[in-house]
C-alpha cells in the first residue's frame, strides 16, 4: 500500500519520529514520490513558484477545480500522519473515483503544500500563506533555518508569492488531517467535518535578571529570571484550564545556561489558544499580569512580544453542513492551525478529521488504524464525488 | 599596573565579560603573560604534567617552599576577578617582599592552576583534582569541549596525575580570591581569611513526560514535562531559603524545544549549597520529594541523579586563625568551590577574599575597588613573610 513506500522515508530509528524538514532530503524525497504517484495516474505536476506541488486529474483549462491536499513536512521528531496522510488519502482517493467508473465534471488536483509546521524556516503554513499572499514575498524568501540557509536558498530561487490567477481557477478546498486530540475517540466515530479554526498565537516572553555566582550569592540578594519564567509556566497553565483554553510553554532560551550561574535572562514562547478571540486576549492578558507580578518580587523585567496571532477561521459553513449531511459525521471545531486555515479566507474550505486513538500528535505516538485510515480515504472519494459534480 | 595589561584579553567588547576558556587563545595569552612575569622576577617556571604552571622565587631544593596563586580561566561572560586577582596579587606581593628587602627562608612558588572553572572540559578545579590525584588521569584526559576537543589533546599531552613528589615540596597553599558575595561590604573590610568551603553538588532532574501538539491536546490530557520543571525550580528556591541554603537551577535542556509541541523531556540542573552537609542532604531531598509528587499530578517521571557533590573542606584551624590575627580580619565560610578546596586534603591551606563592591561574581558585574585590591596584596605579601619566615 501507498503508505508503506514513504513509511521509512525521514524516520529516526532513535525516537520512532520524523525528521522531515521542508525542502530537506527527507522532503524532497517524499516530493520524488508524490511526482511519482501522479505520473503513475497520468496527473500533470507543476509547482505554483512557492513551493507548492499540485497534479491535476482533468481539463487544463477548467477554473472550478477541486483542491485537496495537505503536506509531507514534519516537527522535530513528529508522527508520520500529521500532514501525508491527507496527500495519500487524497491519490487513493482518486483512485476509488477511478476504480468507481467516476468521471467528474470539474478537475481534481491534488497538492503538497511546503513548510506546514514552521520547523524549519520559523513560519507555519509558509507554503499557503505565499500562495495567497499573506506573507511578504521578500520576508519568506529571507527567513533562515538553524543552519543559516535562507528558503529562496533551499527552493532554489525566489518565490513568486500571491498567485490570483491560481486561486481562481479552484471552487473549494479539502484538507484531510489526522485528528490531534480524542474528541473522535469519545464519539466513537472515524471522520469528522471541521468547523473552525481556534483563534491562536504565539507571545516571547523575555525575563532579564541578573548573572550571579550560583554558589556564594545569598538567595536574598538575587535577581533570578528563573524563577520569573517557572512561575509564568505554572500560571499559564493554570490559566488556560480556567478557561477552557490551551496555553503551553514548550521552548525556552536561558543565557548563560550554566550549572554553577545564575542566568542574566530566561527566554519562554507561549503557545496560546481558545474558542474564541476574547477568551484569547483574556488568557494571554492574564499571563502576563502574573509574569509581571512575579518580576517584581524576583527583582527581574519581563517584556512580552506578540511573534504571531491567527484570529477564528470559520470554515464554509454551507460546505461544511454539507459534507457533514453527506458523510453522517460529526462537527468538530481544532485548535490546530493549517493549510486550511490560510486558504479559508480565499475559497470555500472544509477539513475532515481522522481518529486517532492515542489522541497524540507531534509524536511518534501519533497514529490511525488501517481500519480509520480507509474510512478517510472513502469519506474523502464521497466529498471528492459530491464537490465534482 | 599590570592589571591593565592582561584586562583586555578575552574579553567580549558585546557583553563586557570574558571568555576566557582553560587552554583557550585567551587562556593561552594569559599562561604566556603569567611566564614573562616570572622571566622579569626571575622565577624559574616549570608545568607539573597537568597544564599547572610554577613560578618559584627561592632554593629549587627545598621541600618547604610557600604555594601560592589561583587561575586564569573563567565562566562564559564572567568577571575579570575570579581567578586572575590571585595570581596577579601573587606577582605583586612578591614584588613587595623584594621591595621590603625580605629575604624569605623558604621559596615562593606562584602558581596557576588549569580549569577551574570547568567551563571548558565539564569539571571544576581540573588541574588541581589531577595534582593531587583526586580524578582518574584517563577520565580527565578523555574529557571533551563541546567541539569535541579533548582535554589530552588540549593539553598536548596526555596528563600524568598526582604528583606526590611535588605536593611534598611545599609547606602550605594561599589562594587570594575576590569575594563573590557581600559578606565584606556588610563588615566594612577590604580582605578576610577564609574558614570553610560549604559543602556541595550538581544533581540532573530529568522530567520525562509525553511529547504533544501544543494546540490541539486538552490540558487535562497531558502529561506536561515543563510543569514539572517548573514547579521544581520554585521548590527549589522556597526549601533553599527555609533552610538559609543556596538551590539554583540555571541549566536547562528541552526536548524537543519547539513552540507548538508540548516537550517530551525536560532536564534542570539543580546547583545546591549548604553550610553543614547535613542540611544540604535535607535540603535536596525535600526538592527531590517536591517534585515526585508534582510529577504524579502532571503524569510524569523525574528521575534525580547526583552529577557531583564536594563535602564540607574545613581549612587548615591553625594557619587560619594565625592569619586572621595577623591581618585583623574577619572569618568567613564560602559557598564556592576553588582549588583550595582540593589542596586542602594534602597541604595547611588558607584563603584570603578581596571585597566585592556589587558582590556580584561569574558576571561583568564582578568587580574589587582599586584600594581593596591593594589592601589584598599588601595582605598577602604580610601572609608571604610570615609563612616563610
Amino acid at each position: 500500500m501507498l503508505w508503506d513506500e514513504i513509511a521509512a522515508i525521514g524516520r529516526d530509528p532513535g525516537s520512532g519520529g520524523y525528521l522531515r524538514y521542508a525542502l530537506g532530503a527527507a522532503e524532497l524525497a517524499l516530493r520524488d514520490w508524490f511526482r511519482e504517484q501522479a505520473r503513475r495516474r497520468g496527473l500533470a505536476v507543476t509547482e505554483d513558484g512557492n513551493g507548492n506541488l499540485l497534479a491535476r486529474w482533468g481539463d487544463p483549462d477548467a477554473v472550478d477545480a477541486v483542491l485537496v491536499g495537505s503536506h509531507f513536512d514534519s516537527v522535530p521528531h513528529g508522527g508520520g500522519y500529521d500532514g501525508p496522510l491527507g496527500i495519500v488519502s487524497a491519490f487513493l482517493a482518486v483512485d476509488e473515483l477511478r476504480a468507481a467508473g467516476v468521471t467528474p465534471t470539474r478537475p481534481v488536483v491534488v497538492a503538497a503544500f511546503v513548510e506546514e509546521e514552521g520547523a524549519r524556516f520559523g513560519v507555519p503554513c509558509l507554503g499557503s500563506r505565499l500562495l495567497t499572499g499573506a506573507i511578504e514575498v521578500d520576508r519568506a524568501a529571507g527567513l533562515r533555518d538553524a543552519a543559516g540557509v535562507s528558503f529562496a536558498e533551499a527552493l532554489g530561487q525566489a518565490p513568486v508569492g500571491a498567485r490570483p490567477d491560481l486561486l481562481a481557477g479552484f471552487s473549494s478546498f479539502v484538507e484531510l488531517h489526522v485528528e490531534q486530540g480524542r474528541a473522535l475517540v469519545e464519539r466513537d466515530a472515524p471522520v469528522a467535518v471541521a468547523e473552525a479554526i481556534w483563534p491562536h498565537g504565539r507571545w516571547r516572553f523575555d525575563v532579564h535578571g541578573e548573572a550571579n555566582h550560583a554558589g556564594t550569592t545569598r538567595m536574598a540578594d538575587r535577581r533570578d529570571p528563573m524563577l520569573t519564567y517557572a512561575f509564568t509556566v505554572l500560571a499559564a497553565n493554570k490559566e488556560a484550564r480556567l478557561r477552557g483554553a490551551h496555553a503551553t510553554v514548550g521552548r525556552v532560551r536561558v543565557e548563560p545556561n550554566a550549572t554553577n550561574a545564575v542566568p542574566s535572562t530566561v527566554t519562554g514562547w507561549l503557545d496560546a489558544r481558545a474558542a474564541d478571540q476574547e477568551t484569547l486576549d483574556a488568557l494571554v492578558e492574564a499571563v502576563a499580569a502574573k509574569a509581571a507580578e512575579r518580576a517584581r518580587r524576583d527583582g527581574t523585567e519581563v517584556r512580552v512580544t506578540e511573534e504571531s496571532a491567527t484570529p477564528l477561521v470559520t470554515f464554509d459553513d454551507r460546505l461544511g453542513t454539507r459534507l457533514a449531511r453527506l458523510l453522517a459525521a460529526p462537527v468538530l471545531p481544532t485548535a490546530a492551525g493549517h493549510d486550511a486555515g490560510v486558504l479559508a479566507g480565499h475559497l470555500p474550505t472544509a477539513m475532515l478529521f481522522v481518529r486517532n486513538p492515542t489522541g497524540v500528535s507531534h509524536s511518534p505516538a501519533e497514529t490511525a488504524t488501517d481500519a480509520d485510515c480507509a474510512a478517510g480515504v472513502t469519506a474523502l472519494a464521497r466529498v471528492l464525488t459530491e464537490l465534482t459534480r
